[in-house]
């Protein structure tokens, strides 16, 4: 548990200071049903107070259901009086909710923190201006798309950008291959409600998209990492985890790898899809960074041409995220059938929402825009690399391109603890662990480079 | 399987015309795998050509893989070449399928059909001056909000005007308990994917919303239909059904029910929740249609406050669909758990949409806008109905709000047999059947009186 601030001077008493902090805690789910209290010896001794207010502290939260007392072993966080959910016994609903508290409380408080964790691009380095004026565009423009539901597919105009963009990169689609979401973890739920079931195996990069993980595991899946290296995943270890567990799906997210940076070499590429061609997998391939690669960068589904791989992006990373606009890209057949689980869970996406983005992408300034974040980010790398090698962290590679450096510190410390005392100083990393299929330890931390130009963050390494 | 209409002059030969005919409506799913083809010699006398042609086209569909022949049984479609799904064996993705499938085609093609089965109101009926006009007013604002990932609860001005519009009916919550999602199938399906899983039987009204069935469907859950009265779900049979197949969930549209019209009476929502107490079930009121209503009507979530009702509505059907802005109101336990699914299955909800919802429902003009659209309901709702009583038709009730006419004609006719019938003629009717839980063959249509000012509708049916 993290130390409470407590104010010995206030006039709410401690005893009360404590139990609102701890309840808070619980009710945020920062503290786990099952987990074990501090004793109250070392809780008196931290928080330098007497005994005697911890245990009328913890009597309190015990008489209000928020803790347990175990006879000889000490107080424990009381399971919660949770409403019955469907969780399988496969999925594992804390670890779960512990990703989702983090998502949750980073999503939450922003404003007033320094995020080196964090996993968007500060708002200034974004198309805010681009919105605005395709916002004044569409408001001249007097249609049906205003009020009415969209298509299924989603706006066709935007479908069509997306098919040349697609052709740029080698991958020949036509537009009912393409089907428009409200952002890429949209794409990703659609294609598990498809393809997955409760007790299904499904691979997923190791470290990987948090986000995913918390997704797969609320539908009751089991969550198999394929360890991540510089090059792509562990083809050996990608060979025997499906002898193993016969995974239906590996989502694997391909260039400039969420955490790590790295991107998918050719030879790996070609011999991930040998072995979904030999096990019959489909693969979820995740190119949400692919546009901040600077050169050729090599795709599954340039190689494969939507056969079994499904494409997922969006703009979410590079023009905004509050739009809600992405995309997937594969076979006519499976477009056909996501698009009927598309429809029968949330029916359409936003019209509106489409064409600002259209309007935004055919104004002319996308190129430019992305050019110079690309410029930027360059830069912003350098500098974080230079830092975080001045006190002595280890990078895992120098990445090709966007925005995330993997990295540990000399001394082989938990992540997670790191992350705890610097949230305490208003700094919010993100741990290595956060990125593991079960949360396993880790001695890494994902930097965003965007985000590192605050000295405190160095600060709190070097002190 | 309707009759194609071929043309005998083209240039396209008969045998194409044929083929191609089939061949789309089997891709469209309007003819399903293991349905019997006509005989050659029916097909033939039907469409008044000859046998030969006829056994040309079959042929040439069996080796497109399109047609099976079985031996002395005649010609069957085939099995389509489905990426294998994760379907449960409780599952009836064929009848789900159905349903999208009528989903997309009156999502698609929309421009030149007179729709009196469609389920929204003409644009020219909805806000589009007002999105208009507070997409100007957006443009204006610089700030964060274009660019950013919003709250995991969605935009709080706009849930604090949430606050206010449910204490206007009753209903008591704080901003907590309030959730942004993309419409009501969103957070029906939040609701699935929290409290069902694959296997459970859910109860649904029924007739009833026929995009919730197939979401259902397509999770794997049983649905299973209350009929619906009068005065709301019949609580006899419900009980019944709760009794043999143990749901934990009952989804019902309680005000201006959809397709019926009807409304639940006091009475009738005391039994359904004193039923929901007694065994235990979540019930979740969808009130998408509760602004049409002109007086005071009854709610499950006003009698019971939120304790086990999860209350969901939207602004699709009165100000915009395309903006995609619904929310639910539940218990601030359940709030937090399906708010973190809502992050894990598709992070946060477009506050771009949000603000320009709230900008408009704070400009003045919704209320004026609602009066003037219930005005307008009042006198289509009492046109259509003696235009139909004209006919001979039978009305189920005569709603007190709202858009929806549920009628049947005079001759016991099959509903769904009338709408392939009228479709030819290009008149998209809402047949009863698929309002069931399995598609029951129903004499029922739905009619959207907002739409039946083409007399083409009628005419269809006095000939």
């Amino acid at each position: 548990m993290p130390m409470l601030s407590l104010e010995i001077d206030s006039a709410t008493p401690l005893i009360e200071q404590i139990t609102s902090a701890i309840k808070k805690m619980i009710d945020d789910r920062g503290l786990r049903a099952g987990v074990g209290m501090p004793s109250i010896r070392k809780f008196a001794q931290e928080h330098g107070i007497s005994r005697f207010t911890v245990v009328q502290a913890y009597d309190r939260l015990v008489a209000m259901g928020y803790l347990q007392s175990r006879k000889g072993s000490g107080f424990y966080v009381a399971p919660r009086p949770r409403t019955e959910t469907s969780m399988d016994s496969t999925c594992q609903p804390d670890s779960a909710v512990d990703v989702v508290w983090l998502l949750r409380k980073s999503l939450e408080d922003r404003s007033s923190k320094t995020m080196p964790g964090a996993w968007w691009l500060p708002a200034s380095w974004m198309e805010e201006t681009g919105i605005r004026k395709s916002m004044r565009t569409l408001a001249l423009k007097s249609g049906e798309f205003l009020t009415a539901y969209g298509t299924p597919s989603g706006y066709l105009p935007l479908r069509e950008l997306l098919q040349s963009k697609l052709a740029g990169i080698g991958i020949a689609a036509d537009t009912s291959q393409i089907i428009l979401t409200a952002g890429v973890t949209h794409a990703m739920d659609l294609v598990t409600r498809h393809l997955v079931r409760a007790g299904d195996a499904v691979l997923v990069d190791d470290p990987g998209y948090f986000i995913l993980f918390g997704g797969l595991k609320s539908f009751g899946a089991k969550v198999i990492g394929v360890p991540w290296n510089q090059d792509g995943p562990d083809t050996h270890a990608m060979e025997a985890l499906i002898r193993e567990h016969k995974p239906k799906v590996f989502f694997t997210n391909t260039i400039l790898h969420n955490p790590t940076g790295a991107s998918i070499s050719q030879p790996v590429a070609y011999r991930v899809l040998q072995l979904a061609e030999k096990y019959d997998l489909t693969l979820v391939e995740d190119d949400i960074y692919g546009d901040f690669h600077p050169a050729a960068a090599t795709r599954l589904a340039t190689l494969d041409q939507l056969n079994r791989v499904i494409y997922v992006s969006s703009f979410s990373k590079s023009v905004s995220a509050s739009l809600r606009v992405g995309y997937f890209a594969c076979s006519r057949e499976m477009a056909a059938n996501l698009c009927d689980v598309k429809l029968l869970t949330g029916l359409t996406t936003s019209e509106v929402s489409e064409r600002l983005m259209y309007q935004l992408l055919t104004d002319g300034h996308y190129r430019k825009h992305l050019d110079k974040l690309r410029a930027k980010l360059t830069q912003a790398r350098q500098r974080t690399i230079v830092k975080l090698e001045k006190l002595g962290f280890t990078i895992h590679c120098e990445p090709e391109g966007g925005m995330f450096i993997w990295a540990k510190p000399g001394d082989s410390a938990n992540s997670a603890e790191m992350a705890i005392a610097a949230a305490k100083t208003g700094i919010m990393l993100a741990p290595g662990n956060m990125f593991r299929p079960n949360q396993e330890a880790s001695p890494w931390l994902r930097f965003n480079v965007a985000h590192c130009d605050d000295e405190a963050t160095f600060e709190f390494f070097s002190g």
